[in-house]
């Protein structure tokens, strides 16, 4: 009979119980969680803080008893592990509720800690009104905050999944926001093109967006409301309450009444680290693809783990949901004797914002730089579904890949529909080592309501092959926005588009109906820059300059993605 | 220079055409179509009927003079080609307007004919209001006689794609259905417990669904209303038409207003025979891989081709936009001198019913079993995104496997959300020649409003591997449906469950969480099928009492599948 002990309940931890109970209805499983609740939906947290999720029961996946009666699992909650003595297999164990502390011995002991809200030792931060989310308690903490206090505006500080899902979740209960993100965009995942939708979204939305700013100190303030007698006011109490003044990296100061802090994760390692377990080189718990420590008796798995990058197999920290389930259920068979493979780490991931989706897969362009390795890059905006059928909104793709071989390095995807479908798609072909040509093939469910003939991803699929296979060469942004003197940028699209949407600045304009009547306006000796709207009349073009002998690029991606790129926020 | 004639200006016709004006500024292209338009959106002739697609010009994507302009191409409506001299490399053209014929050559001929839809030579068939749903002609011959008539009844023949697009339609206009189909089910694609869902939601939208029954008669019939003497109602004329008399292959006979036949489509291959083409078993034109027919210089696209089917190979008619328009890319290159090759076909196919889709890829178990291959099938029920988050809809999906090595054979998916996600998901994986084993591994994107952290295709995966690896052994519906003397169903549902979404006949309930507690009430001589309500529930009971000794197999996809697969209509 092996006695298994996992050190935390959420994710990680209840997959890998339910998983070794399947497996082995012998084995003595022990859970122990230092919070009050195991296999909740942390995922879910904001949502019914923004009041998507109505009932907090719906959180709570799994009681103790449940776990009990299913998977006879014994589960402690409020019982937080303080030391291990890997030598003698035992562990240390406090009862948060007692205070009494105690020894638990284990055969196979499994880590599932999770990662921590990252705390800056900055003044003021342990304020009150200063809050992190990662669990119940928080969620709690803050509901009742914004119940006790009806905060007018709140800061959200950090850009991340958790920051834009909390301006989301905010901005649905009324309350004004100021979000500060330290790095030049939010949504550290895509590049920063991708990243200005996001932007722009934000601003739509009134919600006040400071890039490029951190938070240095925080200052209770107490903000002195007109006394009745200077209002002529009297039956309704002036809104006493103490307010905070951010000081920011900028040296600005910001008047707030809350602040939530959701600037990242650190794993939880200490407990690890302490046991004399190895510690990887982005300071998570070091593990085997079978996720076993450096003590073979001592497994890990979640967001306290690294795990190899899909593309590079560097050692990744990728605090997700997906990949956690996963290593319980690995971790769990390999406890038991199995020997299961965890494999490379893509952080496939997905975000709502209001009405927008934004998800990504693999390496992204700012990672590919460096590391230095080489890639192209298309774009494509193509409807989520045929055109004519109404609903359809377009798919901004962004697509990146070895231009030696065509691999699939990393895809990055934002709009209103059909968002996590091509990510998803993309996904599964990055991890069948899939290259750009056979994208152009995939044959993926169409009828009107929900794809096109030739979906995105197709599409993406054929400009990207005829790069590689140099049917065109493209060009970016950056060339058509300050061009050579050696070169000309060449809008083909309609007149009345540039008035409308936008123009590119010192550009010719033919549109492409006309092109093959007007080649004699062109320059022979320079390189003609051609652009559209989103490519594809660009390809037109492009082909058709090509053949009549002219040295020729195309923009890929058109001047939506110029547009995306050029914004300032 | 080379000349290119294409015969037909839809899907694969004018894909091809714009193709090979990009790759050659140099070619003569000609494109001949006997109708008055080209590529226009013929998937989306039933959504303007229904009215859906408000603008019929929204269904018409191209020009002539589009065409013309954008890409150098010759367009001839109303041309239709009478015969081929493959010899000579001359066509004979009839413009169908004037009447007059003339010869044309070509260096390189296209044949992008299409399919037509199936008229069996039954009494009646082709009385003024049977009407048959291909272009823009058909389509607006429907919705005049709608006008005209306005049919209180309308009778769709045939339960495919179009039949029950057609069906939809006709009931957002508010007219009763009658749908008749020949076979024991609709959708044709996809198994008949899948299509027992669809059977279900026509029902429910009160369409008389008829299966198992065909048309064999139509005759007309005059309703003979009654006249203003006999109603004393004067001032609103009262309704006299014409009505229909169907004579059914079950020998009732129905009365209706109006007939939409949709039992099929066969290629159009009369051209391509009288040109002495060959054509392959299934009655289509026969092509290589580089869709070039047996005569070198003609190519053919589309539906009126048979492609390999992507799992055995064989010859199969697959009338499907996607495929047509990668073929006419394909053709163009190919006869502009390249050398690209189409590849199998999977034959990934959605479509809308009311509020569900149903979407299918790769083989079905009808076709398995009928070729006698070797398979497996596992089914999941699961929520198309993070349970607790608002919009969960179960996701009902069937996954067929090789039992040997895990390889994906097909796949079906039916239900309110999610469902064109996850067969694309499945498609990719299948022509990536993934197995089910990494289908557990597919890192998907996850958010509460999109996913979760374990998806649908996962848990199939999940489901599958443990088949595979003999961690399960399940067993199926006519097994439980009807038990051997060796046999016990257990159903481990909790009671109300039995009582208010139905029990199995015969079964004994132990509620899973009581199971350990009440072994002794098993036979340990008898071989146990145990079920639950989706499968979840019946794993964790199979892994417990596999355990404790007892011969037992789990019923995937537990009662939902059963329900599904003993419906009768």
């Amino acid at each position: 009979m092996t006695k298994i002990v996992i050190v935390g309940g959420v994710a990680g931890g209840a997959s890998a119980a339910a998983r070794a109970r399947r497996m082995s209805e012998s084995a003595q499983i022990i859970m122990l969680e230092r919070g009050e609740f195991i296999s909740f939906a942390n995922c879910g947290l904001p949502y019914h803080i923004g009041g998507d999720i109505a009932a907090r029961e719906a959180l709570l996946l799994q009681t103790p008893e449940s776990f009990k009666k299913r998977f006879d699992v014994e589960v402690r909650v409020f019982n937080e592990v303080m030391s291990i003595d890997a030598i003698h297999k035992t562990l240390r164990v406090k009862n948060l509720l007692t205070g009494d502390s105690y020894e638990e011995t284990y055969d196979k002991l499994l880590l599932s800690p999770g990662a921590a809200p990252v705390k800056p030792p900055i003044p003021g931060i342990n304020s009150p009104h200063v809050f992190t989310l990662r669990n119940i308690a928080d969620m709690d903490a803050i509901i009742a905050a914004l119940a006790a206090h009806k905060p007018q505006h709140v800061t959200v500080v950090g850009g991340g999944f958790i920051g834009l899902e909390m301006v989301e979740a905010l901005h649905q209960r009324g309350i004004r926001i100021s979000l500060l993100e330290l790095a030049p965009q939010v949504m550290a995942p895509v590049d920063p093109e991708m990243a200005n939708v996001l932007h722009r979204e934000l601003v739509n939305k009134g919600v006040e967006l400071r890039l490029n700013t951190g938070l240095t100190e925080v200052n209770s303030r107490d903000n002195m409301p007109s006394e009745p007698e200077a209002t002529d006011v009297y039956d309704k109490p002036s809104h006493h309450h103490t307010a905070l003044a951010l000081t920011l990296s900028t040296g600005q100061t910001l008047i707030t009444d809350m602040v939530i802090l959701a600037i990242g994760v650190k794993p939880e390692v200490s407990l690890a680290n302490s046991a004399g377990l190895v510690l990887g080189e982005r300071g998570g718990i070091k593990v085997d693809a079978g996720m076993r420590t450096s003590d073979p008796d001592i497994y890990a798995v979640g967001d306290a783990v690294e795990t190899p990058d899909f593309v590079t197999g560097n050692a990744a920290l990728v605090p997700l949901a997906g990949p956690a389930n996963r290593q319980g259920r690995i971790a769990a068979d390999n406890m038991l004797g199995l020997d299961k493979q965890y494999r490379r780490t893509q952080a496939t991931a997905i975000c709502k914002l209001f009405d927008l989706a934004i998800a990504s897969t693999g390496l992204n362009e700012k990672s590919l730089q460096r590391l230095q390795l080489p890639y192209e890059k298309v774009y494509v905006h193509t409807a989520s579904h045929a055109g004519y059928y109404p609903g359809a909104h377009p798919v901004t793709l962004k697509l990146l890949f070895d231009p030696n071989n065509g691999k699939i390095l990393g895809a990055q995807a934002v709009g209103m529909d059909g968002i996590d479908k091509r990510i998803d798609v993309l996904a599964v072909a990055q991890r069948a080592g899939m290259t750009v040509r056979d994208l152009q093939d995939l044959e993926l469910s169409y009828a009107p309501p929900f794809g096109s003939a030739r979906d995105v991803v197709n599409q993406a699929g054929m400009v990207a092959t005829n790069v590689l296979d140099g049917d065109e060469q493209i060009c970016h942004v950056d060339e058509v926005a300050s061009p050579s003197a050696e070169q000309v940028v060449l809008d083909v699209r309609n007149p009345p588009e540039l008035t409308n949407v936008g123009a590119f600045p010192q550009a010719l304009n033919i549109p492409v109906d006309q092109l093959r009547q007007r080649l004699g306006e062109l320059p022979k000796d320079k390189e003609i820059l051609v652009a559209c709207q989103v490519g594809l009349r660009g390809h037109v073009a492009y082909r058709l300059l090509r053949q009549h002998g002219f040295k020729v690029r195309n923009l890929t991606g058109g001047f939506k993605t110029f547009q995306m790129t050029m914004a300032k926020f």
